[in-house]
């Protein structure tokens, strides 16, 4: 894969060389890393480029989209050149990009197309989202018990060519469509041009169900290696067939979101830079202030044991807070980034855009919990901790300062240890907790002994 | 998937019951199911069903099996059985379980097998561990460009079955042994049967080199959804086949690795079930020894900034040190669990074996951490912080305990998400960290106030 960055300046300079060549170069190119490419551009520029490509090509770059940044492009593309990308793409793949789409407008659409596909949509639609019959294709081949191989494929070589989307497998349907058997393409080839379906085939094959979740479905897949699992309704009928490239984007889907829910980051897997700076404050203010409030329970104990008898100041009793919140938000960042150069969603040389993008969000976050700081400090008890307005300030002040000191780090050295030729990993979110902790409390106490210098 | 422990019930009644109820049982299962079943037998016992089972089976175990624990196992079973495992397997699956060998048994037990086998082997074992050559397999279907599709359907009629591991790709190369172009099978069952390859082929296909890192090219794999991709040597000749199981396999190890990896355990990715509480202790003492330093540095800020003017209580520069080291701890381990739950290494009946493996690794970790936390609290300055006998020790005690009642909590709280059916991941590693700061703190001053009651 070449650098995204270099990607986009040459797509930038080819839309401008006319249709002709921008065809020829994106034929040369994956639909992912145009995806990726493209998302890099305002939304009216890529719909000018999208528009210009083949329906077949631009939809597919678009369901290789992020849903946020390929939302506000289609908006953009005029009707007809989105209702042929509906109708040239796979049609599990014309489902999926229904959630980067208006609904009304997606529905619209459907009318534009042939109603034998639009039908087949809707059916697919039908089947709740997260489940196996909402990314499952349709097309499959399929033959009777009785069928013999020659029948076969004889009637394979006559099918047209996007009827079966990837046929490396024949199914074996009874007359009620009760799946019984499978075997491989390459075992029709070996056997006996007479040979029946039934000698053929292996008895009893493993199946997933149309509602079970995709994530588990495609768990399965992986664990046992099979490229590609058939799909049953409630009544045990094959429907549909749940293929492997589809279970691999689940379960990369799945482990992105799993890594970032163990470092308090909530929502879907989206791509890192398609996701503005109020989506990744979003994903993120939630466990913090869950956070934030569990570790008042902190404050708590260190006042409960040090007021009693210790005469700790009252400045210590923050240093749980503001030490943690910085840790938290170190760990979320760090997570994120080291995610995103795994996947290559960000390379290098982004570097000054994904640090534009976190302090931008750390000002978001920083403002939110100086707020809560200030006042949890100030008010009185039994809902503040009456701490009264000078120290109340520090802690005020001195949030959002960590907040954003913790958002420097945890975005910068996944960076560094990638360019030293390192694992970005290697710059754990308990590593970078544990140097906030210290670097915040100096930031802590160099505010408190302005603001109160009596007390410092 | 069964429950993995009512597998294992299963498969030790019928290990009683003699060889045919046994290996007709286990052609029933999946070979993943069954070393995941296996892995939980003493390692004799273990062996005595795997020589119960026949060699492509019993070496079919051993591949998915985990290393340390294969490796117990292997060492009990004799040499004939397993030289035929060995031979029977996939070269590139033979050539993996070497890992699980000792050395020289491994170089004997080749020379047991057919020479044109062990010969295939120790051309793989050529390439370096984590490279794309020591995964591939040397088995695909090739043809030069003028053959004719008639040819080949024949010629595939005619190989033997375990000739070519997976034919769905059918490779075209010239007399140099240069891949010039793919095609699938299905593609040349759809052509004329006198075409020849080179017009039926879609030129410069992608490929990846031998000496390429493994992850990166499954990773390229997963992204562009390929099922198998051509391996070339540095001259470019075609020299095997990556295919997409292992690349999975690969993908799924990464994963773990970056997962455990941002939670500060090192290590290859291994079942959680297999590893000893010692293996368990030393992928995480490392890092928790680095923090452990580090977080000195957070004492010595507080130390600077409270002894000058604050006159806080030496006992409060340890807190940052405490709670530091109770929350690395405590992410270690949820993310450890949160992780073997995902990948359904371990079930929630496995909960008090989760728990007793915790806490003897916590034992480990704990007395390391307090004989450092002792020293670094009494030897006199600059090595230690010359606290006095009494603080020193209340560091000590406290040290171990709130590690023992991190691990409790960071194993526990996973299973109960999961027992109340919520995602074991949103008992995050910082949402332990911050539980364990509180009650961690509750601890330390608890233990402070007997040792020393005139401080507290």
């Amino acid at each position: 894969m070449r650098l995204i960055s270099s990607l986009t300046e040459n797509l930038r300079r080819l839309s401008r060389s006319g249709r002709e060549s921008l065809r020829r170069e994106a034929a040369r190119m994956h639909s992912e890393d145009l995806a990726g490419a493209i998302e890099r551009f305002e939304p009216e520029e890529a719909a000018a480029i999208l528009s210009q490509l083949d329906p077949l090509t631009a939809g597919t770059v678009l369901f290789d989209m992020a849903t946020e940044t390929a939302a506000k492009v289609i908006e953009e593309i005029p009707d007809d050149h989105l209702a042929a990308c509906l109708d040239l793409l796979p049609m599990d793949d014309a489902v999926d990009l229904r959630e980067k789409f208006d609904e009304e407008r997606y529905d619209r659409l459907l009318q534009l197309i042939p109603p034998e596909d639009s039908a087949e949509i809707k059916r697919l639609l039908a089947h709740p989202e997260g489940t196996v019959g909402r990314l499952m294709t349709e097309h499959f081949f399929s033959v009777s018990p009785d069928s013999t191989m020659e029948e076969l494929l004889l009637d394979l070589r006559q099918a047209s060519e996007d009827k079966y989307e990837t046929v490396n497998d024949v199914y074996v349907l009874d007359e009620t469509k009760t799946l019984i058997g499978v075997f491989s393409l390459r075992k029709a080839l070996r056997a006996n041009p007479e040979d029946q379906a039934e000698q053929v085939m292996r008895a009893d094959p493993e199946v997933v169900s149309a509602s079970d979740e995709d994530l588990d479905a495609a768990r399965t897949m992986a664990r046992y290696g099979y490229y590609a699992l058939p799909v049953v309704d409630d009544a045990g009928h094959m429907i549909g067939v749940f293929a492997g490239d589809d279970a691999q984007e689940v379960i990369r889907e799945g482990e992105t979101e799993q890594v970032l829910a163990l470092s308090a980051v909530s929502g879907d897997a989206e791509s890192y830079l398609s996701l503005s700076m109020f989506s990744l404050f979003k994903r993120r203010i939630p466990w913090l202030l869950v956070l934030f409030l569990a570790e008042n329970l902190t404050g708590w104990v260190m006042r409960h044991y040090g007021q009693s008898s210790l005469s700790v100041p009252p400045l210590m009793f923050f240093v749980p807070l503001l030490i943690g919140a910085g840790g938290n938000v170190g760990a979320q960042v760090t997570t994120t980034i080291t995610r995103a150069l795994a996947l290559e969603e960000v390379d290098l040389s982004d570097w000054k855009r994904v640090i534009g993008r976190e302090l931008g969000t750390a000002l978001m976050i920083g403002a939110c919990l100086a707020f809560l700081g200030y006042f949890r400090a100030y008010l009185p008890l039994p809902i503040g901790w009456d701490s009264g307005r000078n120290l109340s300030l520090v802690v005020g002040c001195a949030l959002p300062l960590i907040v954003f000191w913790a958002s420097s780090v945890g975005s910068l050295l996944p960076m560094v240890a990638k360019r030293l030729g390192a694992d970005p990993a290697v710059m754990s979110a308990p590593f970078i907790t544990t140097f906030v902790d210290a670097t915040g409390l100096i930031i802590y106490f160099e505010i408190a002994m302005r603001i109160m210098p009596s007390a410092a």
